[in-house]
């Protein structure tokens, strides 16, 4: 289960770290994005396409691979690396998330939790240890515990119980690791309550796992409250560990993050916007379906060099994505990547010269966040 | 209206020919498969994936692009090579066979053809000037007259009336053309009747045209039928003058049309059979849905040298076209687009050393045909 990984403070920049993650697959600089392979495969694009973008980590979806094709499968196969043809870092989440999204279709106990494939209805029963044992099989280089990520809003009272069977849960994984070349992270649940997330983050560090995240953000609740959670909870994991901040991915919140001190982010933002014809630039997002692209032979971005933008009109694309052709998507989506996978490397060149603080107040007085570019 | 050619009959190997087509975008070895990019793009594929499979002319259609997103962008936008990015020769067909297919929502006249767009419902009429005035707008190298495919089959009288009119819109088209660095084509029509083929066929050379199509095979006739007409009609063309048999492109097909002294094919087929998950192997036809592909961690052909046999599997493929991920038809059609680019450069390289015959009795006794194949 070991992971290296070394980080520092970088003066004038809030708590922000710069770093390095060395797993199994190669060493990763941080604050890192990871592009979100759900189902060994991030959409559209291949391993070379990612890795020219600048990517070093992905993550891929417990849940969806232990249902399709089976871990079985991918293990046979020679491992998830090997399946789908990746060299870089995986992280694999626990499936948690994603069975707990199944409102109805799940039943949660003691044991595990209960539930329906999305794709079949079959019945499956998942428990921590075997969300350890499938992630093995995979053979990721950062598997994640299997927790309940409660919904927002949650009462108090549910959200203390569900979080102390989540530290449970997470003893449980602990013992059942067996890969050393798989480092395994817990989940910092506590909803919207401060004393539960210090609670919580104390109860998981005592456990000394080599790395944590920070679940349940990002649900549902207003910006500011997101906001306001994190500056409580990250400054409670250990400075030398690597911290996660699961789900999130906006240019903005990956820079608020970054200032309370993350290191690691994933979303399925710029992959899923641009499946829907939404591109990233910085002065926001622009949506290619609108007419006023329809004759606008200028790139997506004349400040970008991803492949979408060195050779192809926004008026091209836009015809693409009409007339439904998956080349569309291929380009919107290698340029949305290589946005988020651009602005981290800026990020951490920022933290290396040390002028984070300014480059963070530059990026934002320019970029439109989501609300405003869609009145305007 | 200048386009180079020089084609040679290769001794032993029937009416087949080794040739150079000179166009406005570069040479091209002939015989040759021009893959189909229906609306300014190759399905799922890049121009520069394009170029690496081996192609050098493609074919785009006026019908679609007429509609969507219309041929004053594309001029706009610097012509069709600029707007898809691709510097490589194009073939836009004249939108006939689009517009006949449309059944009742078009209707003939002497002047042109009426019809509603499959899209919006909206009338439009095209004639055999405006076909040629939007092919000149988009700028390809080759285009064609505006014919009428008569459906298979269609009696004498039909045929015989309407491949006059083929033929008096083939002479406005060629007065209507302005272009010096755009071929006019013609096509030869006369559905299923030797007199007619060899009538059409005469009237056609004698407007001298700088190139000819055989058009109206492959429409539903038995292929034995197909075989003996294109036996009729490739002979009465000029041996000094490129040949062209539209959409035409399984590999037994390709074969037996070079036999016959054809030089150019297109066909959706292997881009099509490609996104159904077909794959076309030396073996014939597999079909990835298939559960026998579920654990088969080898390539799709360890004979392949594309994208996809060199670095996935079957069981990775099938996975990712039943997970409905674009990467899976992407792989898919890659590898049937190099299959049979590669083909053709094979059979260019058996007319060179004068082994064709040969290489066609070896590839057919392995090849198991579509109809062989799903008994197997």
């Amino acid at each position: 289960m070991a992971i290296g990984f070394e980080a520092h403070r970088v003066s004038g920049a809030g708590a922000a770290r710069l770093g390095r993650l060395y797993t199994a697959h190669g060493v990763v600089e941080t604050p890192v994005f990871m592009p979100v392979g759900t189902q060994a495969a991030v959409k559209a694009v291949t391993p070379e396409e990612l890795e020219q973008a600048g990517a070093r980590i992905i993550l891929s979806n417990t849940y969806h691979l232990y249902l399709r094709p089976g871990a079985d499968i991918i293990a046979e196969a020679g491992g998830l690396h090997k399946f789908m043809n990746w060299s870089g870092s995986i992280l694999t989440d626990s499936g948690g998330y994603q069975v707990f999204s199944l409102g109805e279709l799940r039943e949660i106990r003691e044991e595990g939790v209960e539930f329906r494939s999305h794709l079949d209805g079959s019945r499956h029963f998942f428990t921590p240890e075997l969300a350890v044992k499938v992630q093995e099989a995979l053979g990721s280089g950062i598997a994640m515990v299997l927790d309940e990520c409660p919904p927002y809003p949650s009462d108090r009272d549910y959200v203390l119980s569900s979080m102390e069977r989540t530290t449970r849960w997470a003893e449980r994984s602990l013992r059942a690791a067996t890969r050393q070349d798989q480092a395994l992270f817990a989940i910092v649940q506590g909803g919207m309550y401060r004393d539960l997330r210090e609670q919580h983050a104390r109860q998981l560090i005592d456990l000394d796992f080599p790395g944590y995240a920070i679940g349940g953000l990002s649900v549902g609740e207003p910006k500011e409250l997101m906001y306001e959670m994190l500056s409580w909870t990250a400054p409670l994991l250990p400075e030398n560990k690597p911290r996660y901040l699961m789900g999130v991915g906006s240019p903005e919140d990956l820079l608020v993050g970054v200032e309370h001190g993350v290191d690691m982010f994933d979303c399925v933002l710029p992959t899923r916007l641009a499946r829907h014809g939404v591109v990233l630039t910085l002065d926001g997002r622009l949506n290619l379906y609108n007419a006023v692209y329809t004759r606008d032979y200028s790139p997506i971005s004349t400040e970008c060099t991803c492949p979408a933008c060195c050779s192809y009109s926004r008026a091209y694309i836009r015809h693409l994505l009409k007339a439904n052709e998956i080349l569309g998507v291929r380009l919107t989506t290698l340029h949305n990547l290589h946005f988020i996978l651009q602005l981290m490397a800026d990020v951490r060149a920022s933290l290396l010269e040390g002028t984070f603080s300014s480059f963070k107040r530059e990026f934002l007085s320019r970029y439109k966040t989501a609300e405003e570019s869609k009145s305007s």
